[in-house]
């Protein structure tokens, strides 16, 4: 199964995308999407769509997780970007018909390394022993939508039997 | 010159067209685009840009006036899904072409009632008059679409000499 982890922004969303099957999780591709630091939000909410409905037209991922909605309370000027981000990813996946499932961080945190409040470090480790890299994955936006994605296979796609 | 005034939210986004000129402002359009309360968030986010794009499609206008990004702060739960909201309404704009621009709600009701703390009555009072309608712009978030495109076309639109 092919699946697409977002870490959403307005400046720099990160993705990634793994296949994932009973046998193993093996690294397809990962990078980042630019809104444009600095130009206005419209540029940005227009690149993050055109970047993200390219990733998914041209890799053709069949389900999408992404970071959960609520967890930036405490900052909500970068809550409320945030939104905006999200906004337009979930759209270009249900304009594709991928279907969206959200991920609180702690479960993600908790999936990758046992505990849901592992510092970036091991998160970063998490991820690099789970799909076999040969370095860390950089910058933070790509190891984020890696371990999104990676959770995405463990928590909510794969069988119980597998 | 026709103007779109947005104000964004999730399960109802309400929409305003009018065309002004020196002379007069006038309503050419008015109402309300469903996300469908209850469904799940990537319905709604399809809901809300295909139908504001539909909005932008069949009436033409040429510029976008939306409620600004902070205007929430207090509730930050609002103030992310509205950023969603705001998200796919500013892409259907860019694609469409659409310059956006944003209006704090102390900055409408002010161009409005020349109060920026007017409550909602004196608002609605003063689009009905401004519009020379016959009844008050209901629901609320119909009038308040309204109070935006009036408010872009006097702040944002009409040239200083006319």
């Amino acid at each position: 199964m092919r699946i697409l982890g977002i870490d959403p922004g307005l400046n720099t969303t990160g993705y990634g995308v793994i296949d994932a099957s009973a046998a193993r999780v093996r690294l397809v591709e990962a990078g980042i999407v630019r809104g444009g630091a600095g130009k206005s939000l419209a540029h940005r909410v227009g690149e993050i769509y055109a970047g993200v409905a390219d990733v998914i037209e041209s890799l053709k991922p069949e389900s999408l997780g992404i970071e959960e909605l609520y967890s930036h309370y405490e900052r909500p000027r970068t809550a409320i970007l945030m939104g905006h981000a999200r906004g337009v990813i979930v759209l270009a996946a249900v304009r594709a018909g991928l279907p969206v499932t959200h991920y609180a961080a702690t479960q993600i945190k908790k999936t990758l390394t046992g505990s849901g409040r592992a510092p970036k470090s091991q998160m970063q480790l998490a991820i690099q022993r789970e799909l076999g890299l040969r370095s860390l994955p950089e910058p933070a936006d790509v190891a984020d939508a890696l371990a999104i994605a990676v959770t995405h296979w463990y928590v909510g796609c794969r069988s119980p039997a597998s």
